[in-house]
């Protein structure tokens, strides 16, 4: 059993056509496949308007009571349910899925040490529902899973789709079908063709990347910000049993131009 | 087979101490069951702290681009999952849904008469995947469905939630199980005890209300405003094949103490 997992984020959902291109070239990938998504930029526009503004901290938002309201809209709400009217279009019997959906993510409060993060769930291998997720599949839907979860006592949280995107690939990975290995590909997807080896140059993504290369480049600061946790994610995976992980753009999902992982 | 559809609407959603007893006597019912929301003065609110202001015409909502924003984050959004992530907290297996989830409800933009509605979906009994939702029954999975739906070519639509439910109730109705009927009890539950006699007397509910009683306290304006159509539906479903029809408070979803149609 093969499965392909698709993370779309950054400026590819905030531009409605990189979202439809992404949206096609995810419904081209043959076999069974999941696509998982945040939403960061759209809710940092509507906190705006409603006159919250977003506090972060190490790239990670912090998320009190208000945000969380204006998260769960936005990502479970107008972001997910336009991609799945467009897959819907484009005869893609997608599905979505918040993790209280049908229970297929439970998450904890992320414990308090220097930061408080507010309402933010951490994951592990046990948090996915591995079950539902492959009982939709064989039944010819394709779950569409944004980036909340829930903690199982009735409160919705904010977690990472990096994250989420890694974990579900290794607890599938894990699990076997009637002695047949599960084979997982995760792909991140975002506006850039991989990792680029020259920021001011897009065309200079890396064919390959392993950890060693990630330490060096990350150390001589050509891979920054938000490009360090996506990779630590990106690696994490690789390392607990995900067949293959990549980082490029969507319209690449079907060829090899992009960054392939490897340790 | 028996199906339990319980739509909920009015201040039940509103408060939440009253959407958290609802949806405790939800979980009480017996056997198959599905919950069917809107969140009308919720939206509204949200509206106007974005400085948009809601215009309704004969009771229902005209809805532009930014309207429809804000309904589908609302109602598939924030209220949608908060009500999920309250059951499975309850043991009750939901998976929230709107009409584009696995093309469960297929919509058609309404057509302009002398009221232009906006981007609003009417249904008709073919608009209802009744194959994904007994296919979820049957697999221990409770949908909990807003009132936003779709159109099969990528448009979010905003459908009214009691129309919904009593499309719903009357599709299911008229499928058949394997040589088996399904017997489908529709239960409208809002702040009320049923439908009142005495507007002044909240304890004044009818035990019965016959098709002749409702054009007649129609005419002598006992019955009025969003009343009207919300029985016009319970009716239509009634007529319908659809087995029981009530209208009441949640409180009293288990007992005889609300309002029972008959034709």
């Amino acid at each position: 059993m093969k499965i392909h997992i698709v993370k779309i984020g950054g400026h590819l959902i905030n531009d409605c056509k990189s979202l439809h291109d992404s949206l096609e070239a995810f419904c081209q990938l043959k076999g069974y496949k999941i696509l998982i998504h945040g939403g960061g930029r759209k809710a940092d526009f509507l906190s705006k308007k409603m006159g919250i503004f977003p506090k972060m901290v190490q790239g990670r938002r912090i998320t009190n009571k208000e945000t969380l309201d204006i998260v769960v809209m936005t990502y479970a709400g107008i972001i997910n349910k336009n991609i799945v009217a467009r897959l819907q279009s484009y005869h893609c019997n997608a599905l979505g899925l918040c993790g209280a959906d049908g229970n297929c993510i439970k998450s904890y409060l992320r414990k308090m040490t220097n930061i408080d993060y507010g309402y933010v769930g951490d994951i592990n291998v046990k948090s996915i529902n591995t079950h539902l997720i492959k009982f939709l599949l064989k039944n010819n839907i394709i779950p569409v899973l944004c980036s909340i979860t829930h903690n199982g006592i009735g409160n919705l949280l904010n977690t990472n789709a990096d994250t989420i995107a890694a974990y579900l690939a290794m607890s599938l990975s894990k699990d076997k079908e009637k002695d047949c290995e599960v084979e997982v590909e995760l792909h991140f997807c975002f506006e850039k063709k991989g990792v680029l080896r020259d920021l001011q140059d897009s065309e200079s993504y890396l064919k390959k990347i392993n950890f060693h290369l990630f330490q060096k480049m990350k150390q001589n600061h050509t891979i920054t910000n938000g490009m360090i946790p996506k990779l630590e994610n990106a690696f994490f995976a690789l390392k607990n049993g995900v067949s293959k992980v990549s980082i490029g753009h969507p319209n690449h999902l079907n060829d090899v131009n992009k960054t392939m992982l490897c340790l």
